[in-house]
């Protein structure tokens, strides 16, 4: 074998894949020995290109592993009042474990309004406040822990990353990936720094950590040496940059110089194919969680 | 005037009876405006001293601002429906604006049934996860902040202390302190980091702290040595050590070595007079709000 002082590529692709099949096999053992179906429904409002694009991927994943999906396309000019009553029908009906409202929603809509109709048995996003209070406090359980963030913590188990005791820093605090992200490593009782746009000296704390999330949204930020000797790297960013090679012009890169950190640290993952398809895995992984809990079936 | 190469001694006793003066005069001013008093209704299980102790003290500081103060006290082997009654009782009571179930519970109660049964309008202890998750989420606010970490981030404010941008460490990562003081600090555009019992390496981080929030119950853990020269301490910490000179043969030390402390930090707070008495003062500061919000008095 050749040296090779390069770090590990996390595979995001192969591992979500894994978990599919898991979830499939799960998915099938539960029709099977009770004849219950797992059911998301997707809302989407609008016609934007980008949001119709994550729901039809949502639709084919569920398919792929035996997922009822229900989906819900109601018109740019739809009323709140219209949203809610999507909501309280999913939210009545017993074939649905899992309700997903695609954001952003038109800006004449209250968002919060809307999100908090979702009741929190079915918010497979994770994203209710009690489900996040729940997830911060010691001694007690989220319903569901949200997708990306989940996602990024599977990568690390599935990669026998040790959390506990390591130094890990997250960059970022949104209330999507960033702050249930350092929420979740504390409950494993890793040592977490939260690094924000606020933050005066980001490349000296960064440099600190055993591992690194980065969920912040700007193109290539961490170089190489702001990051540790064999830190792990989990980037949750996906940013176009400009890419006069590539034929529609531009490239996705993430919250991390790629081609820097492969050769310092000890495991990356790659943008894409690296936390982008935990995302959809864990929305499924939620969604079968859920159909379980209300039937009892373990 | 001498050099004095000490810290500032923050006076958590002084500053509490300046919040508990503007307190009187908003419980005046409320009264005479629109003739509601503001309530807390206090439940003590059993008869442990400590406990009593507490709750006298409550009520006496609701007496000195002119709170109505309500307290049931309740027999040591009450079952758990009894004490839901009481907390029944004081949800539908329009005169009651804020309700405290003293802990600990007796044994044979369930702490969080119990807890969970109060209103989350009433909850002036801030500890309900809804409101815990508000705290953690941005563009969220909690209906109330937990008392004790409300009361450690008031004190920086009164002592003009910046936090914004600031490095702050807390220590501990309870659910009624470290943890909600972490998220307070991140409110306030700290960057933030949590020390706990499985870091590897607390005087390290501890040492790059601009703010630190001890609460961990460990007596003088924090050393001169550990501290960052010009930091600001909170001491949350109240442990009793041994002590021969005292007639009772102990004395109250805080989490940090104070004599060491006071040498090297820019501020430090005392144990006792630090934080202790901010925890009753933002107690009643809590209950105004509940009473003003439910009034719509501002």
């Amino acid at each position: 074998m050749a040296m090779d002082s390069s770090a590990k590529v996390i595979d995001g692709k192969s591992v979500a894949k894994q978990i599919r099949d898991e979830i499939t096999a799960e998915v099938s053992r539960m029709r099977e020995s009770i004849g219950v179906i797992p059911g998301l429904a997707v809302i989407l409002v609008g016609d934007r290109k980008d949001s119709a694009t994550y729901v039809r991927n949502k639709k084919k994943a569920c398919e792929s592993v035996g997922i009822n999906s229900l989906e819900a396309n109601l018109p740019e000019d739809s009323t709140e009042e219209e949203v809610l009553n999507y909501i309280a029908g999913y939210n009545d009906d017993p074939s649905v474990h899992g309700i997903l409202v695609q954001l952003p929603l038109p800006s004449h809509m209250n968002e919060q309004n809307i999100l908090n109709a979702v009741r929190i048995e079915k918010d497979v996003d994770g994203f209710h406040p009690l489900n996040i209070g729940r997830l911060a406090m010691r001694g007690r359980e989220p319903l569901f822990v949200p997708c990306t963030p989940k996602g990024c913590i599977e990568l690390l188990h599935r990669y026998n990353v040790s959390i506990k005791g390591k130094r890990a820093v997250v960059i970022g605090r949104s209330n999507i990936v960033g702050m249930p992200a350092a929420l979740l490593l504390q409950r494993e009782d890793a040592t977490v720094s939260i690094v924000h746009s606020r933050t005066s000296n980001p490349e000296e704390i960064i440099r600190q950590a055993d591992i690194i999330i980065a969920a912040v949204g700007q193109a290539n930020m961490v170089r190489g040496s702001w990051i540790k000797p064999g830190a792990v790297i989990i980037d949750v960013g996906i940013n176009p940059v400009e890419d006069p090679n590539s034929p529609r012009g531009y490239k996705l890169v993430g919250d991390v110089c790629y081609e820097e950190a492969i050769r310092i640290a000890s495991a990356v993952t790659p943008v894409p194919g690296g936390v982008g398809p935990m995302t959809i895995a864990m929305l499924l992984q939620n969604t079968l969680i859920s159909a379980k809990r209300v039937h009892h079936f373990e």
